[in-house]
C-alpha cells in the first residue's frame, strides 16, 4: 500500500490492529452516544428547518463516511448548533420553509459545503481557516447561541415568530405571546427549566452521592433522553396534541434515502457564499474539537485530512437526505469520555441510529416540539459567554474591537455578516499595526559594539550620522511609512551626512518595499545623503542583489551596525579592545 | 497664531517672507505651465466625458485652495489622465454622456471625493493609501493608459465606438471603422504622429543646436500647444468642420461659475465607490509626485496635510464646476522644472487659466477633438510600461501576480475593479506569507551560549529538549501554525520532556495568540511536556503578564536561551567559562 493512499484514507493505519478489547471499548461508548444523539438529531433538523427525520439522516451515512477518511480518533460527525442555524439562514432567504424545494436547498448547501471542503483539502488551504480569529469566534459563537435560543422561543410558546436577527425576533415573540398555548408553554418551559437543573444541580447532586466525574457526566447528558421520554408519554397520554401542542408526526420509519441535490446554476450561486461560511466555521469548530481530544493522547490530527474527511461526510449528507454537518462538540466529548478508542465507535453510532431510524420513530410520534426546543435552548446557552469581552479589554483594544463589532454585527444582521465583519476587521487591525512598525533611533553603548534606542539608553551618537532601526518586515503597507519617518527626521536637518538602517529584524522585503527603498536612496543621494544597511539577514540579502539595488546604493552594506557606524565616522569614545 | 493653524494652513509659512525675486521666479513658471495647461485641461474635459471648458474651471480654484491648504511647494492641481478616465467610467454606468445630468453627476463626484480626501485627512488616515502596493499601482496605470489610449481612437478616427474595457473598446473601433471621417484620420493620426516625434525627436535635435536640458525638456512640452494652434487653423481656413470633422465650437466666456453639486441620496450612494477609488488612486499619484519633488530641495510634505489640500481642492472643483482633481505628474513637473518656488505660482496659473477661459475660448472655436485626442494618446502611452511584469517576475512571485491580476482585470473588466483585485490580491499574499512564518529548530553551538538552526549549523541538541525560533510575531493568522508544528513534531516522539520557545523575533502577541499559547501550555501539560519561554521583549512580557498567561505556564520564562536550555536539563560539550 502506498504511502499517499494511507494517507488520504487515514482507517487503513487503524484498521489493521483492531481487536476484540478494542472492539468492546468502542461499541460501549458507541451506544451512549447513540442515546444522546436522537433527541439532539431530531431537535438540530427543527432548528434547521427541516423535518426530524434528516437530522437522524445527517449523523449516519456522514459519521460512515468520516470514518474512512478523518484522522480523528474520537471526533463525531453529524448536525451542530451554529452550522444548523447557518443553514436555516442561508436557506430561508431563497426557498420557503416547509416546501420541497427547502429540503432540497439544504442538500445542494451541503453538497457545495461538502465540495468546498474537498478542494480546500487537496490543495491544503486548510490554513485559510486561521483567519477567524479567537476572539471572532469566541464572539460569533455567543452572538449565534444567543440567536438560536430567542428562534426557539415561538416553539416554547407555541406562536409564530420570526427573525434572523436578534431584535426582529424578540420583538416577533413580544408581538405575538397573546397567541401563546398554554399547554406548549408549560411543557417547554417545563422541559427548559428541568434541563438547566440537570445542567447545574443533578451533576453535583451525583458526584455527591459517590458517582465518578466522569459517569456524571454522561448521566446529566442523558438528560434531554429523560424529558424526550416524559413529554411524549404526557402528550400521549393527556391528548394534549388536541389542545394545540405541536408534535413531531410521522416520522417515515427508513433506512437514509438516496437523494439527489438540485445542480441549478441559479441555486447554486446564491448558496455559495453560505456554502462558504458554513464550510468555514464547521471546519474550524470541528478542527478545534479534534485537537483538543487528540492532543489529550498524544496522538495527532491533520488538518488538511480533516479537510477531505469533513468534505467527504458533507457529501454524503448531501446524497442522503441529509443537511450540513460537522465535527460537533458536545456529541465528541461524550464519544471520547464514553472511551472511544477508535473511528469504528462513529461506525457502530451509525448503525444504531439507523436502527433507530428504522424502528423507533413510531415512538417519537408524540414528542412535542417544544421539548427539542427546550433541549436547543439549553444547549446553545451554555456557548453564551460574554467574558471574552471583558478578557479582550483587558488584553488589547484591536482584540475587542473585533469581539464587539461580530457580536454586534452577528445580533443585529445575521450570522453571515457577523462572521465576515469581525475577519475583516481583524486582518484590517493587524495590517493597521503592521503598517506602522517600531522604528528606533539608535547609539552606540560606550565600551561595547552594541547599538540600542536612543531614547532609553545613553548612548553615544554623531550629529552627522543617522542610525535607524526597523523592527518589522519591510512590505507595501509599511515601506512607505519608513520613508516619511526618515523624510520627516531629515527635513531641516543639514548635517546628516549617513543614515544606517539597521536590518536585522527585517525577514522579508517585497518589491514594493524595494522600490520604496530605492526612492529612499535616490531622494538622499539628491540631498547629499548617503543610505547604508547593517545586518541584512541572508535571503534578504539575495532578494536585494537580485533585485539590482545594490548598484543603485549610494553607501554600503556592512556586516555589523558597528562596523557601518565607524565607516560612516562615528569614533567611539571608549574602544572595546585597545587593539583595534 | 497658533501651531495648530498653521499645520492645516500652510500656507501662513511662506507667505510671510515672499518677496520679490521669488514672485518673479513664480511669475515665469506660471506662465509656462499656463500655457501647457490649456490644451490639457481641455483634452481630459474630453476624456471625463464633459464639455471642454470644464477642463479649464478645474484648473483653476481647485489651483487655488490648494495654494492655501496643501504641504507642497510644487505640486500642480488639476484634472489628470487616470482620475479622468475613472470619472468617465464611474459616471457613463449612471447618467448618459452629454446630459446635464452628466455634468452635475461629475460635481457630486467631486464633492464625494474631496469630502473623503478631508476627512482621511483629519483623521489622519493616510495609511490606507499604502495599500496600493507599488507593483499594483504600475499594473494599473500601465492597463489604464492603454484603455484611455484605446477609448481616444474614436476623436482620432471620427467614428462612434464605446466601451469600458480594452477588448470592448477594440471591437468597437474595428467594428465601426468603416464609418471613418477622412479628414479627421489625417488630423488625428498627423497629430499624434507629430507629438510622438516633438519627445523622440525634437528633444535631442533640440539639445543637439546646444540648448540646456530644462530648455529641451519645456519647449518640447510646448508641442501639444503647437498641434492645437497649426491644427485650428487648418481647420478654419480649409473649412474642414463642414467635412465632418468634429470642433469644440463655442465655449462659453465665463469664470468659473457656481455650481451646486446634486445631494440626492440615490445618486450619492452609487457614487460611493467610485469616489473612493478615486479619492485614493489620486492620492498616491498626488503624493508620489509631491514627495518626489520635495525631496530634491530637502523640504516635507505631509500626507495627512496633503489629503486636506486635496480634499479642499476637490470640494472647489465641485462648486465652481469642474470635476474630480489631485496633484499631476506631468504639469507639476514643468512647473518645478520652470522654477517655481512657492505655491504662488499656482495661484498665477490659475489667474491665467481664468483669463484663458474669460478671453481666448473663442480662438478654440475650430480646435478639432482629434487634436485633443491626439494628446491624450501620446501623454498615457508614455505612462505605459510593461517593464513591471518582468522585474516583479524577477523579484518574487507574488509580487508578479499582484501586478498581473491587476492589469488582467482592469483591461478586461474595469479600472475599480482592476484597483480592488490587486489590493486584495496583494494583502492575501502578505498575509500568506505571514499565516506560515520560518520556525527554526535550534541547537546549541558548541563553545559558545548561542543557538543555530539545527539545520544548517552542527549543534549540540538533547533528545528531551525540543527548542523552537519564531521568526515573525504570532498573531491569530499564524498561531495555530506554530500549533501544528508543535504537535506534528511531537505526535509520536515519547522522549521529549520540555519545549523551549525563543521569542527573541516576536514583537506583538494578539489575544489569539495568546489563547493558542494557552492551548498548546494545556496539550503539552497532558502530554506531560513542559513549556518554557526564553528571550522575551518588555512589552510582550507586560502583555503574557497582563493576560494571565504565566500563571497557567507549565515551565519558566528565561532571560536567555541558553539558561533555558541548561535548567532544562542541557549539558554543554563545552562550556564557555571554566567557572560557571
Amino acid at each position: 500500500m502506498s504511502d499517499h493512499l494511507i494517507r488520504l484514507v487515514p482507517i487503513l493505519t487503524w484498521a489493521r490492529d483492531y481487536d476484540r478489547a478494542t472492539f468492546g471499548d468502542d461499541l460501549i461508548a458507541a451506544l451512549i452516544v447513540t442515546i444522546m444523539l436522537i433527541p439532539q438529531s431530531l431537535a438540530y433538523a427543527l432548528l434547521a428547518g427541516l423535518p426530524p427525520e434528516a437530522g437522524l439522516y445527517a449523523s449516519i451515512v456522514p459519521i460512515l463516511l468520516y470514518t474512512v477518511f478523518g484522522t480523528s480518533r474520537s471526533l463525531a460527525v453529524g448536525p451542530v448548533a451554529v452550522v444548523s442555524l447557518m443553514t436555516a439562514a442561508a436557506l430561508s432567504n431563497i426557498v420557503e420553509q416547509g416546501t420541497a424545494g427547502y429540503a432540497v436547498a439544504a442538500l445542494s448547501l451541503a453538497g457545495l459545503s461538502g465540495m468546498m471542503l474537498l478542494l480546500l483539502g487537496l490543495f491544503r488551504l486548510g490554513f485559510l481557516a486561521n483567519f477567524l480569529s479567537h476572539p471572532v469566534i469566541s464572539g460569533f459563537i455567543t452572538a449565534s447561541g444567543l440567536i438560536i435560543a430567542a428562534s426557539q422561543l415561538r416553539h416554547i410558546f407555541g406562536i409564530d415568530a420570526e427573525g434572523h436577527n436578534l431584535l426582529d425576533l424578540i420583538v416577533s415573540v413580544v408581538m405575538h405571546l397573546p397567541q401563546i398555548n398554554l399547554p406548549t408553554a408549560a411543557i417547554g418551559v417545563g422541559a427548559t427549566v428541568f434541563l438547566f437543573w440537570v445542567r447545574k444541580g443533578l451533576k453535583p447532586a451525583l458526584r455527591g452521592i459517590g458517582l465518578g466525574e466522569n459517569a456524571a457526566d454522561i448521566a446529566t447528558k442523558a438528560g434531554p433522553v429523560v424529558a424526550v421520554l416524559a413529554t411524549t408519554v404526557a402528550v400521549w397520554t393527556l391528548d394534549l396534541a388536541q389542545a394545540g401542542v405541536q408534535i413531531v408526526g410521522t416520522v417515515p420509519q427508513s433506512l437514509p434515502p438516496f437523494t439527489l441535490p438540485s445542480f441549478s446554476p441559479a441555486l447554486l450561486q446564491q448558496l455559495v457564499l453560505p456554502a462558504f461560511m458554513i464550510s468555514v466555521i464547521g471546519f474550524v469548530e470541528s478542527i478545534s474539537v479534534a485537537q483538543t481530544l487528540a492532543a489529550k493522547k498524544r496522538q495527532r490530527v491533520d488538518p488538511n485530512q480533516e479537510l477531505i474527511g469533513l468534505g467527504v461526510a458533507n457529501l454524503g449528507a448531501a446524497f442522503t437526505g441529509g443537511f450540513p454537518v460537522t465535527g460537533g462538540f458536545s456529541r465528541s466529548v461524550v464519544n471520547f469520555d464514553a472511551g472511544a478508542r477508535t473511528p469504528a465507535a462513529g461506525a457502530f453510532t451509525a448503525i444504531g441510529l439507523a436502527i433507530a431510524a428504522v424502528g423507533l420513530t413510531p415512538l417519537i410520534y408524540f414528542l412535542p416540539k417544544a421539548t427539542l426546543a427546550a433541549t436547543i435552548i439549553v444547549a446553545v446557552l451554555s456557548l453564551v459567554d460574554f467574558s471574552i469581552l471583558r478578557r479582550s479589554w483587558d488584553y488589547s483594544r484591536a482584540d475587542f474591537m473585533a469581539v464587539i463589532a461580530t457580536i454586534l454585527v452577528t445580533l443585529s444582521v445575521g450570522v453571515e455578516a457577523g462572521v465576515s465583519a469581525g475577519v475583516a476587521l481583524s486582518i484590517l487591525m493587524h495590517l493597521y499595526v503592521s503598517s506602522r512598525p517600531h522604528i528606533a533611533e539608535v547609539g552606540l553603548v560606550r565600551g561595547t559594539e552594541h547599538f540600542r534606542n536612543i531614547h532609553r539608553h545613553t548612548v553615544q551618537t554623531d550629529p552627522r550620522i543617522l542610525t535607524l532601526r526597523l523592527d518589522e518586515s519591510l512590505y507595501f503597507a509599511n515601506a512607505r511609512f519608513l520613508e516619511d519617518v526618515i523624510l520627516a527626521r531629515l527635513a531641516g536637518d543639514d548635517q546628516i551626512e549617513h543614515i544606517i538602517l539597521q536590518c536585522s529584524a527585517i525577514n522579508e522585503i517585497d518589491l514594493s518595499a524595494l522600490e520604496t527603498l530605492e526612492a529612499i536612496n535616490e531622494r538622499l543621494s539628491d540631498m547629499g545623503v548617503k543610505l547604508h544597511l547593517s545586518e541584512v539577514k541572508g535571503p534578504v540579502m539575495d532578494r536585494l542583489e537580485h533585485g539590482h539595488f545594490l548598484e543603485h546604493l549610494s553607501g554600503k552594506v556592512f556586516m555589523s551596525q558597528y562596523e557601518a557606524a565607524c565607516f560612516a565616522g562615528l569614533k567611539p569614545d571608549r574602544p572595546v579592545h585597545a587593539d583595534t
